[in-house]
């Protein structure tokens, strides 16, 4: 995706240049005078002063009345955008498909930049992709939700009756199960947003999957499993246990306060929090309820580990606790000595984060990092950790532990159970190289 | 906004149309027989039968192997928009501005789609606006904030000296003071987007303001409060108690995980939980500690209360607690009898949401509704309330309540204390009236 070369943007990703410095007390004393005296014209004369606003309106000179355009003037009207847009500064801030990943773009991944992202909530216009053909719009008035298999009462839902039934909304991080994919060898993808960005985080909004299946009276003794499918080309088709169907899988129509957005399943998505984003079926027409695992083509020839052995690990679907520093990461630059804030990203498929402990010399010392709130189960958890860079090399690492007390492991920890040639549940702690010259680099460390 | 008429969207807000009936038993038979012999166009037909996808294409006839184009092609590729947008069906579902209000549409209002929206995330680009001056995209690399006033050590920072300091994130409401102003006195205003509908929720990310009144070393003796500035044309200045400045307002860059929008006050906006919205300044470039409150236009003209006596409350900023049923409300229409969920946001600028009671009947009998999580202080709470409408009339109300104990008030309750001629604060039970035909209408209940 080109960028446009004429415009100022900010870079894609939180700014670690060299910060200007501070007006001089000397400077702030006659700011401060100035001020009492004749507030606009001091307020601009301190701002010429950091070769701010005034100066770079191209004035040039020290006319203190020089104010800029939006201190002057009358700005853009309310409901100029119905639906609102980014900044312009911001546009770098992109998701973006990783080139050669697959053969056609159709049946790819684009990834989140986490790199310039905040909290815990993804904005739904840079969550996620990843399509097995290709995203649609589809009308909502003629889409249709079965519900079948070993139930009494066979159903067919539309839209309207769905939005009409009990709902429920509930905030849960989606990863892809191939995240991290790239690490299990010794490929070290440059930055975060192709190592980690196959995750999202939304409020998702729907009807309880238990309320479905209870419409449907499915049968409750041998209804152990049932298959979720999609309406696209792909024929996407997953197993899940009844037993969590039954406990916080949702079908949902909306995330973060508004409908799907298509490239996210609109107008209905499976939503199985802790599972692996594939089992998160898109564009849900059918639901069936079955007393096997289905062993569909997603379940047998995708989505398996490929163990030291050769054989294949199936169903392994749970997204383990894992963490990743995304600020400073892979790609930025420390352009100054001092205080720098590191933040990112822990969460677990199986309950809480309990804990991040974050090193900066590459896993010898270990100090907890400041969590923020809301801590939710199966949800992405910020943390941030006060960091005060001497100048020199350091490596960058964080580690999560959720409410089971499962610590999130190193990559040869991993690898000596798991081997190097899987592509599926990596979830080892990531490592950041911050070179004596500030810049940030995708390091393995054992 | 003009609509487009040629292209069919979901209207604004929740489909409550008449719900197709779901397939009759026989025809589920016939299809879950069918699907065993050949499964895709067995889904066809059950959803010709439902008059669905198949038919809806535009065959006309019953050919079974007529699906639709999205199960059948290849789709669109990921990242097809490096920054997503909502499905075309969606776009009616806009932010708007009520014609009128004021006089010119820079200094107005643009409400927020509360009837069509869903959890308690506002999405960024349906998040309300209320502009003095207008709003401006300002560049970040110029932009710049001041400390200064009684501190040992005024500051002036760049973006990037902010975006380095510890970095806090938290999820709160904004609501302007005016919101649902129009209803002290007798005009019933259409739709909950135009009554409550300055009113939005974010996550926001950016520095304490402790944080930087400790970097700037504020007089812990006479600094009693601090004036919030912002740097558009309106010269908007708010003052705000020290107390309150140091227990959880930020210094906000970010929303729901991006940087702010230029309507939210990109690159730096003040975030002062509980607050009314307009101290939550925009475009934020100065704070001043000083010794007494400042007397600002826009704290001693506007943002009072008029009072019967003709006399105005002052620094009335803190938004009390207040709930609104979203869905169903006024201008929608419920076109079948049986269960609906009713559902609709509380909030309080004091604390936490303790619980919601729901009414059908016009408040003489109450029941309690489910709340959904999380649920945190001074932030938006979902609530969902299950109702089985028999077709005849009814009034539906909800009652918030929080974790001081206070009850939200019914209007004439508020109105015999603060009278009719107000225009701030009003944060009365809000009634929506169901007709026999199922058309639903703002009605004041007493």
């Amino acid at each position: 995706m080109a960028e446009n070369p004429g415009m100022p943007v900010r870079p894609s990703g939180r700014l670690l240049r060299a910060p200007e410095h501070f007006l001089s007390p000397a400077q702030i004393a006659e700011v401060t005078a100035g001020r009492r005296g004749f507030l606009r014209g001091a307020f601009a004369a301190a701002l010429a002063g950091t070769g701010g606003v005034a100066a770079a309106q191209g004035t040039g000179d020290a006319n203190i009345l020089e104010l800029p355009a939006h201190t002057k003037g009358l700005g853009q009207p309310v409901a100029t955008h119905g639906y609102g847009q980014p900044s312009q500064y911001e546009r770098n801030l992109q998701r973006r498909e990783s080139p050669g990943l697959t053969r056609v773009s159709a049946a790819s991944v684009s990834f989140a930049p986490l790199q310039g992202m905040f909290g815990i909530i993804t904005p739904n216009g840079l969550h996620f992709e990843r399509h097995h053909q290709g995203w649609w719009d589809i009308d909502p008035s003629k889409h249709r939700l079965m519900i079948n298999g070993l139930v009494k009462n066979p159903l067919v839902f539309t839209m309207d009756d769905l939005m009409r039934l009990p709902s429920v909304s509930r905030m849960h991080f989606i990863e892809c199960g191939a995240n991290t994919g790239m690490e299990w060898g010794n490929v070290a993808v440059p930055t975060v947003q192709y190592t980690h960005g196959m995750l999202s985080c939304c409020e998702f909004t729907g009807v309880a999957l238990s309320t479905l299946l209870d419409m449907a009276g499915y049968d409750k003794k041998a209804g152990k499993y049932i298959l979720v499918e999609g309406a696209d080309g792909s024929s996407m088709t997953r197993t899940v246990a009844m037993e969590r169907a039954l406990d916080d899988c949702m079908v949902a129509y909306a995330m973060n306060g508004e409908m799907l957005r298509p490239e996210n399943g609109y107008p209905l998505r499976m939503v199985a929090p802790g599972i692996q984003g594939v089992s998160w079926v898109k564009w849900l027409r059918r639901i069936e309820v079955g007393d096997m695992p289905y062993g569909t083509k997603d379940e047998t020839l995708h989505y398996v580990d490929l163990m030291p052995d050769g054989l294949h690990r199936q169903y392994t679907s749970i997204q383990e606790c894992k963490s990743v520093i995304t600020s400073p990461s892979g790609g930025q630059t420390l352009l100054d000595k001092g205080f720098h804030n590191i933040t990112g990203l822990a969460w677990s498929g199986r309950g809480k984060i309990r804990r991040v402990d974050v090193s900066t010399d590459g896993g010898r010392n270990w100090r907890t990092a400041k969590l923020e709130s809301p801590i939710l189960s199966k949800c992405l958890t910020r943390f941030n950790f006060g960091w005060v860079w001497d100048g020199g090399p350091a490596i960058l690492q964080s580690r999560a532990i959720d409410d089971t007390g499962y610590v999130q492991p190193k990559i040869n920890q991993l690898r000596a159970v798991r081997g190097t040639r899987s592509i599926y549940h990596n979830n080892a702690i990531q490592s950041w190289r911050v070179a004596e010259g500030g810049e940030v680099s995708n390091v393995q460390v054992y």
